[in-house]
């Protein structure tokens, strides 16, 4: 299994991490050159992510391919930005002013563009601005429609590009409409495009009280529709974006599993935040865990995991997760 | 508003409540007759909710009908029992076991028969039991494709009753495949049965950190799927099932300023746990609080909170708030 | 270290479970006879926590001193009854009511006397009804102060049993007063009497959003107050009661290492729920998971433990964990 | 009640607020003069927090006072910061670099040595990044050593200014080692100096799961522990530093009543980041809505509350609310 796995991150775990208390960072900031550097020197890593408009824009595609061709990179997504960019501060697909709704579906359009340049066919899609905070703050039909609307719209601007939405139950607002996999697989029914997905992002999954492997499980019987995972860990309260490994252990194993269960072809991507620690090590070590992981979940026979799963018998569940970690 | 809202409460109120260390209950069981005495002491009392075998089941439905006549009251719904028998003790339609899934199958089918008789329209069902508890416990797939067929053979069986799904994220089980407002409606959205809807219990909601104002603007976005209310409180972390008024006080408001928005005419009914605390107080103290939310919400305009929201300033949603609470 | 350790279970794991649904409990009851007999089927148990008034009361002691001797166990705890009894319901020795708390004190002191006799030293004090649903419903410098006296009293009616206080943010009650590590040590600081601790029942510690080895390491800090060990699991949401390596894994890996560091020398104790599960498995493997975890732990040098830990790099303690649990 | 009551703010409500991911502020930056300006425009506003070193440090001191007086403000506290300055991003008085930690006690005596000269006597203690954020990370007997001996030591200096800690679960820390009531006070009870007490932030309470009531009562019953209130508002599950009004009502109103009957007479201060929201607004919005809970809590007798309180009927509780807050 693990030999055929793509390994990518996004290119900000190189750089430096700013919180709402320390807003000059905890270390120090680097160039998009240094990025692509500090990637080079992972040999497990095999692509990047890049987030529009910090690394990749309409002005820099050909140096970007260059870096990309010169460290021998995919590009697994293009990010793009409706949440660091003030103007996107209170909304962007789901904004009630049009102006700022309209730009946002210009700069998804953009990206859909740029995307095929670097041989790049997903677009990572978060909303992490387009919720509200306060009671009687919106109206949640007319954001629900402008939502449907925008996600369709942009659909059909190429459908050879993917787009794949990356929920969250909260933060920055303290409650974002993509919300979990819930809402947004009703949403993608309604719609009916086969080129709009879900970004699996692990933490968020923890954070919404999901079993992400159910949660994988899902995407896949709403038809195709998991693009793409990002992988880190938290205690389950927040999005804190630690390295793998930090807390998840079985629902990791059970994740993994699902994601050979289902077929997924995908990239596994790392979306963390090591504001303290050094980001090449933050990256490597999430990445030796996954191996770790995949290697002890490949010593069981897969068949003999589906037997337990069938019999349902929790204690049988224990035993064998006691099998995978410790082969005892 | 108030005027034309019906309430009704579960009977189970009256009754006496255990949990898993006090399971002799709290306080002194009662029979039947003695439940519905004690519903029929509170004026505001428009209906009850039987649940079956309990409260209700084939051999007892001329019983139940003289003594629902004799209080003068509606069935708001009856509670199909898929999670206090034993037998569903690990699953009721999502089971893997084929003769429980049937049973329950059949179960609702039977409680589809009896409720005409009742002038009751409504089931609700709680899969309460359909769910698990460990990784490496269940086929994810199967658990769904299972609900999936399950839902649509009861719905088929009379498209006159309404089934409505009341979804909980976890309790007694640690996860439960009907979690949430998302997860329920894309299975909804997918079956395409028109009676097939959601029970809004507003705890619930608030336990799966909901906007339950959102969840209901929800069930309308997809059709009109919001069939009936749960209302009670809790503190977020658990279904705590307490009085209303509890915790939760400007949620409320908007909640109920939404179901007027969308146009529901449905019942308003309790669903408590007064464990330590005498049911009729209980179910009364509820009722008012709720009366007195709805006062003070009418005492503002209608346009002026719609233009609050449609400005979505906060400042002025808080404004708003201390004006329909405070009057200042 | 494995070879030092004694395993201990509440009797209760062997019986039948009930909650507030399923009151007639998931499975069958049965006899204290039966709960010993399968106690003594598992091989690796050295001891078993009896409740009063379920297991153990006045009129039994003989009988069970016979049962204990017949399967060599050791009693590692008694467990007071302070929160099945109804008349605890509303609060034990916190209790407004001087009746109720005259007896609650009379019901510890008499377990104090019992104890001895079955070569045990530790009551177990779990306040589960000791506390509150709503605002406005108590005093909390009444209740506290009621708190004070009680344990002080009690400890004092005989120095040689230790009173381990086992402490939970919630549930039953919506707040418990013996809610966390912090405010459990602050009341012991404030009483100042050697025969009062802290059981540190893991799940607890989890639910409370605590490290548990931190928890673990301020007994030590406070003096000597870690007095008993319950090991379970959860999700962190709820007291699940679930079987040791259900979820945590790197937590339970850091709190056996701190029990060792601080020089634990009590019981390893289970207490755990398997509604559904059969309970001598539940046990058993609880047991076994115990052992791979500190056999894994064994397996790395303590002093490369304590550098990593005095290095503070927390990519040293991602590829630490990765060691011991995967010799990578 | 409200005639007696002096309110605050932290000076930054007025400015910029930043996140991890818009870091350069959903708004405009002020200079401290237009921080000042802005305060000065709120009739209700007595007081400010100053924040070392953004508003306060040892060469501005001259400044300052003129500012405070042109406006006629009282300063509440000094906020010394141990968490905005990178050097501090892995700790301060708890930090295993003697270095470090001896840098933050000496930036803590310095804030004790300025705050007399502005009139103020107590200096706010956050220590937002004293903790940990991985298993295997911390040694957590080093680090309660540190804070004893750090604590001790500043209290030392001065015992005439306040040393009011702000405790406060995770955040930007996975854990934080002054967490909550309990362990604050714990501690406090250890270090027995009159001049170490506690800032008791009610979002931070709330947060941590606390009944914010109990809290302030708990700092009674250790002796006169409250030294300081921060207000602010969320949903519970993160320090959202909300409008109060947002969410909890109910819990204010307990809280209020608590204040008065342990006679705390000290600022009523607000803590909030209204990031999207117009900060003068945010801020004279929070007071309304105090004065407004206030007042509904005068309405009704102290001798009536005190009887509810008494009785401990929860169907009594929420009648009471229910008078407290709709006069019905």
């Amino acid at each position: 299994m693990a030999s055929n796995v793509k390994f990518s991150t996004t290119l900000g775990i190189f750089g430096n991490q700013s919180d709402r208390w320390c807003n000059s960072g905890y270390k120090q900031d680097r160039s998009v050159d240094e990025l692509f550097e500090a990637a080079g020197k992972i040999q497990e890593l095999d692509g990047v992510e890049l987030f529009g408009t910090w690394h990749i824009n309409e002005n820099n595609v050909e140096q970007i391919k260059g870096l990309v061709k010169k460290y021998k990179f995919g590009v697994s997504t293009l990010i793009v930005d409706l949440f660091v960019n003030p103007k996107y501060g209170s909304g962007s697909i789901a904004s009630f002013d049009t102006k700022i709704r309209k730009d946002a579906i210009s700069d998804i359009k953009k990206y859909m563009d740029i995307a095929p340049k670097l041989d790049c066919s997903i677009l990572d899609i978060w909303l992490g601005q387009d919720g509200y905070d306060y009671p009687f703050q919106v109206d949640y039909l007319k954001a629900w429609k402008n939502l449907l609307d925008g996600f369709t719209e942009c659909a059909d601007h190429n459908p050879k590009v993917k787009l794949s939405i990356e929920y969250k139950i909260r933060e920055p607002r303290n409650h974002l409409y993509m919300a979990d996999v819930g809402k947004t697989l009703a949403l993608l029914e309604k719609i009916g495009r086969d080129n709009l997905g879900i970004t699996m992002d692990v933490g968020h999954g923890f954070f919404a009280y999901e079993s992400v492997a159910e949660s994988i499980a899902l995407c896949k019987f709403y038809g195709n529709r998991l693009f793409h995972m990002h992988f880190n860990d938290n205690y389950g309260f927040a999005d804190d974006d630690l390295m793998v490994g930090a807390f998840h252990m079985q629902d990791y194993l059970e994740l993994l599993f699902w994601l050979k269960k289902i077929g997924y072809k995908g990239w596994f991507s790392l979306d963390q935040f090591p504001y303290r620690d050094e980001g090449i090590g933050a990256c490597r070590e999430s990445i030796k865990m996954i191996k770790s992981m995949q290697k002890a979940l490949d010593s069981v026979d897969s068949k003999e995991i589906e037997k337990v799963i069938a019999e349902g018998d929790a204690t049988k569940s224990i035993a064998l997760i006691r099998k995978i970690i410790f082969k005892e």
